[in-house]
């Protein structure tokens, strides 16, 4: 269960409870999206402190009309108030914080925000069916992308019309990420020099956007012969979500762009040899690093005019998770996390190139659950 | 201009300067969107603070690696460090606003984030250019709906027919809200008693989604003879966005069904007549509340299992701004607010019926910047 895993690190971290209002956290926990608080305890089972909607039903079920009313509930449930409580510090704002504090007066406020995203680091059985599923699904609709395409398309009329194939196989739409930092519209299709326009974002690769008020992705250019164009587009159909990204070329590309993107397919065979349990997630970064820069390619990088700092990242019900492949990751490498890994170049007036697969961690090796060709393809009539 | 609005309120509240962090409130100064800070203090143009991305250009715009910079920034432009800062406590994590504390050891901090929403309570002439030019996009985008519809079709598939055309008629898709309590993807498709399916969320009616992890919206059923569908899909064309709504009967439904639509459109018509400057909103709602218990139709006005508690709201850069239009509203009708306004019912067996209009608050009437037909026509073959 998902909450014994937290328990156990709360223990561990010196928490005696926690509060969680995060909607990202709630649904890791109940499996289910309500208003309200989860109150975990270390030796019981989670408290669904619910404020909307009012028709759930179970046993752990407890409706509120506000959080002033836990104690109440702790009391009824025979549960003490706690000393030393967990907050989302991370996530939620400051205002919200300190009202849950002063509904606990006596207590110690810690923050449970990387309790929680150590928790979900490592998926159980159950997400890890769910991922598989996302993958399945994800790499359908991926293989019906060279029928979408059509000479003199732009890049954002390529998107919308993969954005409905996605939408008719179910993809949510909805993509959940950690934090402020990323804002997008079910994905990014990147075609020829937009890839090199920098985003403020925290996404892999920018592009300008269609709008000042949303400066990344597809910004509406048509796609011309001799460009590549990069498909990075949600894989959320339950919840969870895999990262899958192709690159295919516009009618044809040289030799050259090509052996770069087939870079991007070796590091991922080199990730997929490496990333045992037990290896530093660093030593990912780091020997992917040194391959780029065997190959020359270290000034297009993960950007060109811009450079992300990663080469990929945990994924699950938000697409942010945790491990973070980059130089200064403090994580190791476990059985069962999931991650997606996207070593990608920009090649300027062509266009970014390369892949990203999302795997599971086993114990002999990774699994992708993202198994779409890999070469570069050719979109055309 | 924005910040002088901006900072003649800060002034009102004891604020010497402002350091702004949140993507909306940064869109809203420098219509721009960047990974860093606005430093606003009372008499001087806002300082952009960029750490991301590193090819803006202008007057205002200074690098900087993290926030701790910020002062050596204040030093370089000969602005003294604040006495009273004001920062986004209701919009920004809790450990933010601590590292933001930490930057200035002797100032006192002020919550600054009821001074953004007040000031962008009401617009500019350049705001209500681009809500007027949603206005219109969107009301095209609706009329091509009756045309979108199939006998047999889903509520989901009618809804990603929507979202197609909405995306190729410009819009952005992505939907900025303030608070973690909406998430949804472009718009809501409500048919049959899936309006009554309680939600978590504060949107005005419901829905339980195509999924628990996403309990809102259409659910995948088939829309069928003598059942209602709302539309309320997203009107976000160029970071601002108007919020629509209107109602088809499938096939055919009865004359007391279209009776208590006509009551959504005399409620509208009457806050036409009645949102003048000057008057509280909670007028609007009393108002609204008696009209709605003469015609004795409480029990499914703004839901049924679970009743919202509002019919309107401001509208602007996020999709739930300022005044809401609710009992226990503190706000006055000013000149150039941007409300939406949706009375809307749920008739159990049939469905949610209504409209919701976009309005721009003028000196002797409310203008309607989305007049799209409003009685409810019927979709069919």
């Amino acid at each position: 269960m998902s909450f014994s895993r937290v328990q156990s690190l709360m223990a561990e971290n010196g928490l005696d409870a926690a509060l969680i209002a995060d909607n990202a956290n709630i649904f890791y926990l109940a499996r289910s999206v309500f208003r309200g608080y989860i109150y975990l305890s270390l030796d019981r089972e989670p408290l669904y402190l619910i404020i909307k909607p009012l028709d759930l039903k179970g046993d752990r079920w407890h409706f509120i009309r506000k959080p002033e009313m836990i104690p109440e509930v702790l009391a009824e449930c025979g549960l003490p108030l706690p000393r030393k409580i967990g907050l989302e510090l991370d996530d939620i704002a400051y205002s919200q914080v300190m009202r849950l504090k002063g509904i606990f007066p006596g207590a110690e406020i810690q923050n449970v925000s990387s309790v929680m995203r150590l928790a979900r680091m490592v998926k159980d059985e159950d997400e890890l069916a769910l991922l598989r599923e996302d993958g399945r699904k994800h790499v359908a609709v991926y293989s019906r992308i060279p029928s979408l395409y059509k000479p003199g398309m732009s890049d954002i009329e390529l998107q919308i019309e993969i954005e409905r194939v996605l939408r008719m196989e179910g993809c949510l739409g909805y993509l959940r990420t950690s934090g402020n930092l990323m804002e997008i519209n079910m994905g990014s299709v990147l075609n020829g020099d937009n890839a090199d326009v920098p985003t403020p974002y925290d996404f892999a690769v920018g592009g300008g956007g269609v709008d000042v008020s949303l400066p990344v992705g597809a910004d509406g250019r048509i796609m011309k012969n001799g460009t590549s164009v990069m498909i990075d587009m949600n894989g959320n159909f339950n919840g969870y979500q895999t990262d899958l990204t192709r690159t295919w070329a516009i009618e044809s590309v040289t030799d050259e762009v090509l052996e770069i993107h087939n870079q991007s397919i070796a590091i991922c065979r080199m990730i997929e040899r490496e990333a045992l349990p037990g290896v530093p997630v660093k030593v990912l970064y780091e020997k992917a690093e040194k391959m780029v820069k065997d190959a020359g390619l270290e000034n297009i990088f993960m950007g060109h005019r811009q450079h992300a700092q990663f080469i990929g990242h945990g994924v699950g019900i938000q697409l942010n998770e945790w491990p973070v492949i980059m130089r200064k990751s403090p994580h190791i490498i476990e059985k069962n996390m999931v991650i997606a890994v996207e070593p990608k170049f920009v090649i300027p007036k062509v266009g970014a190139v390369g892949i990203e697969n999302t795997y599971i961690v086993g114990e002999s090796g990774l699994e992708n659950i993202t198994p779409a060709p890999e070469e570069m393809a050719v979109l055309t009539l």
